[in-house]
């Protein structure tokens, strides 16, 4: 399934982290870090997609990710159309293909997309004139690809060498496509001992094929990590009847300062957004040195960046 | 009612097709031609309209020819404000004029103007300032001139010379402001045979002062013609008890392979978008390589651009 | 709670008129000026804050102040990011602080902010980066300062000295953050007699605490007056019961052409907008050549622009 995105062994769309290459991924970082005015805390404006349209195609409802791909998309000075389809043409009857042929024959150069069902970034991709670039901001449970870069990014800036560490993913892994992604693209970079921490009915099955050790016990599992990443729970795609009490799962799987001391004393904490403090993390971590959560939004802004000028570049 | 778009033989807004010269229209078709990048399928962005604000005042919902006003502007490198006025001020007893004045005040300087009610575009440019532009994006039943004339751009690309044209628009002629505005535009240019083909219960009454030829029968309708331009069924402006079966309707006016085998062995194949795959097109009839469905859409962006630079020089 | 807008006396958000020293807001003047082509009823594009990004984070919809600003930053040549965060990830459970903090991460410059809490604006100002700059839109019934600071413009614009001007505010003060901007605007300025006129259940307790006159009687109230300022009822505000009939209060408090007459023969007669003809406001009046409700918008825009690249300078 994610072959279409490279050709002779460049990008040509950002579907999914599985099957990049870690050049590939090492290119977009270097990218990335040539956008960083880091001294100023921000992002340098360049004139790179001068000329070019860009269209933000959100099947499902993302006020946060549509943000960072808009502001990414402006500072690369490409012109941005933002397109909520659900109160669109779709009501007409138009199929999603033909929504994506007119967008095309309007001279959109990209598509942004992010749909609740899995699959639907790369059917575009499949479908459409090969010139034209897709990115994937999320599709049902499968893939968040710029969420594991820039993750990535974030933990290659404060840790420096993948190879060493221990990294510890914690929540809703069965629901979460930002956990698949992010254990993709830490494999790829060489992280050799990845963790994911879940109850049983929230780790997905067949986890262990992944390449991961899976825990449900969160005591034992951030045990010596170097990185603690937390997840949100899912409700919206839950079963009623599985949503776990939040104080009930606080107990149990909420990151507390006391369970931070367990870990590697100069770990790093780490969530996609949005928090919910009391819920998977107690407010005083999410507000401690230790936690890296806002920088994770910053860099996903340069990640953005780097990936849009990169496939434009190969049009 | 279509007069005061004109002064002295020069076009001061875009409201109508009716009124409009052929020089005018050529004029159009010219400048669009400037913006054309035929050879990458493409337009080029140009500053011509840098410093201006474009305000897209949409008091009906139209995602698709919103964009499409959207792009064009952003090309010329106009400012865009978007606003979709039934969730506005409306609500807090404002009146139309008062919105509009207010907006020129905050200095926009043309208005891209949709409503459900046909003349609200006469209206507006009748009662401002006559300094500001206004384009009629779609008024009701009434007139969808950029619409007309980006189809009678398509059909000049195609086929060059309209003086041997036999034309034929099929489908709901009677709610229709795009059959409006297609055969004004396509009788100005001097096309000889315009037909329209519709069940009685969608044919206007009075239809035959168009100078069309009127058919209720689809077969006879379409033979030897060069041109067929389909319609959408404009169901939200049909009473429930008049809507046909979509099955009933693609059997008796559905436009099938085979019956395309009744026009011209060059004709080519038109449909304003949203299409209905299955109710008035075939599936394989929209795909087919008679169809210039989506080079519409991209020849919209070419004459939005067109009109919007040509009334801005004006100011 | 005003001072944290101020340091060393340099202005460093916009958050209220209190406290503002006349210097400071005869600053804001002396910039909208500078962008101000009267002669051309325009302001001029400029590109002072181009690569800064401002961010709309409206948190009670208003459609008119919107787009004012949003027009006011295209004008600076900055990059606009409309949020209307009711519809956004407040419902997945996320604080306002974790928003704002997540959208300067983002590289926000500059927060433009609309809540129905009166002191939203100063709350986020007090718990964020002080590096990053935040207007109030508009906070509750609290304050709506660059409505104020445009209002004191337009006067000065026709009347040049604060000095000798009675004034009259009329209307729904107690709901109305604006007559209180208004009021601390014009004391700051100079203007010697401002009176408020309202019925008993509209003028709020304690109101000659702010150093102005009341009056319950409209005729009374206007007499000899240089400048009358209308205000809307608030009903989104009142309780139910508490609204007037619409047409008792028009007869008592509607600004007639007859009322007029009873004021300086000069004067001049001013709306924030939106504007019910026939409620507060006879027709013929708001149409009349006293009123100058439009050049307001007009000013509106320059006194954004200079509030917003005076703020960013200071960075």
């Amino acid at each position: 399934m994610h072959n279409i995105q490279l050709k002779n062994g460049q990008l040509q769309h950002l579907l999914c982290i599985e099957g990049l290459s870690r050049k590939i991924i090492e290119d977009i970082f270097a990218r990335a870090d040539s956008f960083l005015d880091l001294e100023n805390n921000n992002v340098k404006k360049t004139d790179l997609l001068n000329g070019q349209t860009i269209c933000n195609l959100f099947f499902e409802n993302s006020t946060r990710t549509r943000t960072t791909f808009e502001i990414a998309a402006k500072k690369l000075s490409a012109d941005v159309i933002n397109l909520n389809v659900s109160t669109s043409s779709q009501s007409k009857g138009e199929s999603i293909l033909d929504t994506i042929n007119n967008l095309i024959a309007m001279h959109a150069d990209m598509f942004v997309i992010r749909h609740n069902k899995s699959g639907a970034a790369h059917f575009i991709a499949n479908h459409i004139n090969k010139n034209i670039k897709v990115v994937n901001a999320g599709d049902g449970y499968h893939s968040h690809p710029t969420q594991g870069l820039l993750d990535a990014f974030t933990i290659r800036h404060y840790k420096k060498d993948f190879k060493k560490l221990k990294i510890a993913i914690v929540g809703d892994i069965k629901h979460s496509r930002v956990a698949r992604s992010e254990i993709n693209a830490l494999s790829i970079l060489g992280v050799p001992e990845i963790r994911v921490i879940a109850p049983q009915t929230l780790m997905p099955y067949g986890v262990k094929d992944l390449g991961v050790i899976p825990f449900d016990n969160l005591d034992h599992g951030v045990k010596d990590v170097d990185v603690i990443m937390m997840l949100r729970l899912q409700k919206e795609r839950m079963d009623n009847a599985l949503i776990p009490s939040q104080e009930e799962y606080f107990k149990t799987y909420g990151l507390t300062s006391k369970r931070v001391e367990l870990a590697n004393p100069d770990c790093i904490i780490m969530h996609p957004g949005p928090m919910n403090r009391g819920v998977e993390i107690e407010s005083s971590v999410a507000d401690s040195n230790k936690a890296v959560i806002l920088p994770q939004v910053s860099f996903g802004i340069a990640i953005r960046m780097a990936v849009m000028s990169l496939l434009m570049e190969k049009k």
